[in-house]
């Protein structure tokens, strides 16, 4: 269930679905900058007994969303002395709603919790559709569950605590709903500023995910089309996460140079044509720039990729592009084409 | 799914599974002793090709179901190159199912695995009902999820690898089932040796539990009868557990300790009559024995107790029974009445 601020009071209708599931304790997750920025104003909105409020605090960045950190909580839950009518309020951006879905999914077998997502990546992306999930080995979000949560509450108002790298962060998934199921969309967001989408822009991208999730909760089928981008996208995020701590890339940069490479391979392999991709590419990289990716390491991103939890036998299993707006899934794809888009991508210059 | 070998050739039929779903690899979790004793009857028995066939070895014992053998056991899966179309088999005792379990269905979010029990304890309960968990804080299966296993394979030649303590440790769980729902059963197994079962005891032991999880899989009801005997069984568990290593209690053995309190909380409820709860504690104590609880140590099995999954807000929520074969869930407890079982029970002495 998905309730827009904007449409009808969320934190209401929050308050009285506490108030009528009779919730034990109530714990809110946050991060570092959401309880700065955020926790004050879901304080002045909700209507409910403090004394059955606690907050949990863990610090931002990916670099958080690991085991080590889900017992962290699962200690202060058991600190609080949660029960199994005790909910989680995960408040803020996808590493929140990721570790704080996955660790409410097992403890006690099962807790209820909501998302309220302050990043736009967040609405978008990683607040709705119940993949919840923790990195381990170098390998992103290999530990999860598919849960929904209760309810998840859109505020764009949170929107405006955002830089800019965090809010091109969260594009680029708008940009891949549009690539893979919406053709009108993609071309409506060429002219359109990516700092300043309006309200009906993100309710929209939210949809299409949405309605692709409630097809296939599961991700048995027309779900992977979700993944455009990610197979090679993640394999770059996690190859950078376990290199240099200084040099990590956002989620949304890796998936906008993933999306690049997987429109490449998708011409390469005669489903999209070069005008179509470089319209793709493009647009793309004005946002994004480029990320460096030095040959030597060719071989480190491939070897994350064989972990990614879509492919098997040693096969990758990419979802591509059969033109924009359309996508396929599915498709096997070598080594050496990845290797080709790799090198294609590295050799791109800025203009 | 529960294949009994007695019935039919399991071996044959797991075979035929493997193949039919073309799972990528398999991989057989056992602990040290099943890997000794069991572990070549399974190779004998099954007909895979050996080079997709990779063994992941724990140690034995309640004290390795924790998040950091979870932690060995996916860097194990990652080492072998696990995809989603893996498969996990479980040989072993309830830690092993308990625990493969849990592994296998937050890996990659969730793969197949198959239960093959070689105790009586996971023939009869742990290996069937899909409760998976791992303990954490000093709690019982706090961290798990509700995921069925693809098949349970149910082989009483595996019985004959366990000494008299094991096989008293499964048999407290035949007791509960036929306390909670079966008098007939009851009095059936007064009349019998547990350390000869016959197999049409075991089977309808196994079935006792079958019937009540279809109704209730996830517990919101009358699965909680399943809990009989566990609430103080599994504090007293925990308490052993974190303490003393080398006075450590069998779970069922915790459980018959457990059954005979809460019988006792039945009677001064008015539920039991005093002739049944004679009756019940005197068999079980003739096959069990006490275990010696000091008063000074009730109130850290007290709060055990209140972070056991089935409690909340700190109220103790029992099941009880009714009379011998019924039982009844979800009756407020309160302290008093806890210390006061605990205060009986330790003062019982063996005639």
């Amino acid at each position: 269930m998905i309730i827009y601020n904007q449409k009808l009071n969320a934190y209401n209708f929050l308050t009285d679905f506490i108030n009528t599931n009779k919730y034990s304790s109530i714990v809110i997750l946050c991060d570092t900058n959401t309880k700065k920025y955020c926790l004050n104003n879901l304080y002045d909105e909700i209507n409910i007994n403090p004394d059955i409020i606690n907050v949990i605090e863990i610090n931002d960045g990916e670099q958080v969303k690991t085991i080590e950190t889900s017992k962290y909580i699962w200690d202060k839950l058991l600190e609080i002395g949660c029960d199994r009518k005790s909910l989680l309020i995960n408040l803020g951006g996808g590493v929140v709603s990721d570790i704080g879905g996955f660790v409410a999914s097992v403890f006690k077998r099962g807790i209820s919790f909501i998302n309220i997502p302050t990043t736009l990546l967040s609405m978008v992306d990683a607040g709705i559709g119940g993949k919840t999930g923790v990195d381990f080995g170098g390998v992103k979000n290999i530990i999860g569950t598919i849960t929904l949560p209760k309810m998840t509450i859109i505020d764009i108002r949170y929107l405006e605590t955002l830089n800019e790298r965090e809010t091109v962060n969260g594009y680029a998934e708008i940009l891949k709903h549009a690539l893979i199921k919406d053709k009108n969309h993609w071309e409506d967001l060429l002219n359109c500023d990516p700092f300043n989408l309006n309200y009906s822009q993100i309710i929209h991208s939210i949809n299409i995910k949405q309605k692709i999730v409630e097809e296939d909760i599961n991700e048995q089928g027309i779900r992977k089309i979700l993944n455009f981008g990610h197979s090679i996208g993640h394999a770059i995020e996690a190859f950078f996460l376990k290199g240099n701590k200084n040099s990590i890339i956002k989620h949304g940069e890796a998936v906008a140079a993933g999306m690049i490479m997987e429109s490449y391979i998708s011409m390469q392999l005669g489903l999209l044509n070069s005008n179509d991709f470089e319209e793709i590419k493009d647009n793309i990289i004005k946002i994004y720039g480029l990320i460096e990716i030095k040959s030597s390491t060719f071989h480190n991103i491939l070897e994350f990729l064989i972990n990614d939890k879509k492919n098997r036998n040693n096969i990758f299993y990419f979802v591509l592009l059969d033109g924009i707006g359309n996508a396929t899934f599915n498709v096997e794809v070598k080594n050496p084409l990845v290797l080709d888009a790799l090198g294609y991508y590295s050799k791109l210059n800025i203009n």
